[in-house]
């Protein structure tokens, strides 16, 4: 997320997945060894983000993701969308995205797999549930999901990695969540290069199953 | 400032200087010994925002800001307003409130006086660094003096105190920014009790005098 609340840049597109300037809030992980492994590539750094990233792949069992975090808009068509992340995603669970559009199930290499849920949130989230073997369920966005996730009391836990730039436009985070009633407790602080990674618990979320 | 980027809540008002709920951004700091101290009250907590604020108090040789801070709205009339904080404000130097309205200078208790700039945010700035020799001049707020004097350049550091809540609306300090060229570095993260201290070095910055 950039210090001004926005976790993409305006203008989200084909050319810009993440909108005009929402790669600056990513550079901070691509650099690492932690995040290049898992995507297939050699060498890279080791800093204070890596633990947070090898503890949150090591803990995740099933990921949850919004439609417009997996791509495209509106019906699927004949030659659908498959995804940002080509014949090896990043995520090796099942992941589940949550859409109205109806579509069988995608199976990719290295363990991913998508699962296309029609009938909401609180359904995506138990399915993900049943598969993450109780291992922790990381919703992975986008923004509008979230919002609606929070808005259920459906989060636990809240990590946010903020990232030193103003963006200025774009998707906010926390939006469309007035009178949502979510109780913060920031938990843990670690500074790393190019980004400070914020934990927080959800107060009154239902117990990790 | 909320995790959701609200330095006020809603409606702020004579009732609700902050906006409502705007002072859940504040808890952190009240029962602090440092904070009670230039308070005029005796007793309080130690914690790990201790040495942030009396660092803060220490470094700070005038304080700039905005008319919606220093409170009421337009011309000051018969029987002006003389601020939120009585006859011994926590202030403790010279103060310069940019507004549109010419006033004579307010002379108050403990050191603090209050004077009245019309002819620009520059101004308030060249006043309030002659008046702090040597040391920092604090940019108190609101939101949208802040803003115009991150639009101009004229920060060299941020200092945020994150706190865990969200507001849902208000003031947001980082807004109408669209365009402006702010580049910041964290330096330093201070985790405390009921909030984050996070330190920006705004880079292209002129150097502090």
């Amino acid at each position: 997320m950039s210090l001004d609340g926005f976790v993409a840049g305006p203008n989200q597109s084909e050319e810009h997945p993440l909108g005009e300037g929402g790669m600056q809030l990513h550079e901070w992980v691509f650099g690492l060894a932690a995040w290049r492994g898992p995507h297939g590539l050699e060498g890279g750094d080791v800093n204070a983000s890596t633990e947070v990233i090898e503890a949150t792949l090591a803990n995740v069992g099933a990921t949850v993701m919004g439609r417009n975090m997996f791509g495209g808009t509106g019906p699927w068509g004949d030659d659908p969308w498959d995804g940002w992340w080509g014949d090896d995603p990043p995520f090796h669970t099942p992941v589940f995205v949550v859409t109205h559009h109806a579509r069988e199930p995608l199976i990719k290499g290295g363990g991913t797999t998508f699962t296309f849920v029609t009938d909401g949130i609180e359904s995506a989230l138990e399915q993900a549930r049943a598969a993450a073997g109780g291992k922790d369920v990381a919703l992975g966005g986008g923004a509008n999901v979230a919002q609606q996730y929070l808005e259920a009391g459906l989060v636990d836990e809240l990590q946010i990695h903020l990232v030193p730039v103003l963006l200025g436009a774009g998707a906010r985070l926390f939006d469309n969540l007035e009178g949502a009633d979510v109780a913060l407790e920031c938990t843990r602080t670690v500074e790393a290069p190019g980004v400070t990674h914020l934990t927080y618990r959800v107060s009154g979320a239902p117990a990790r199953t």
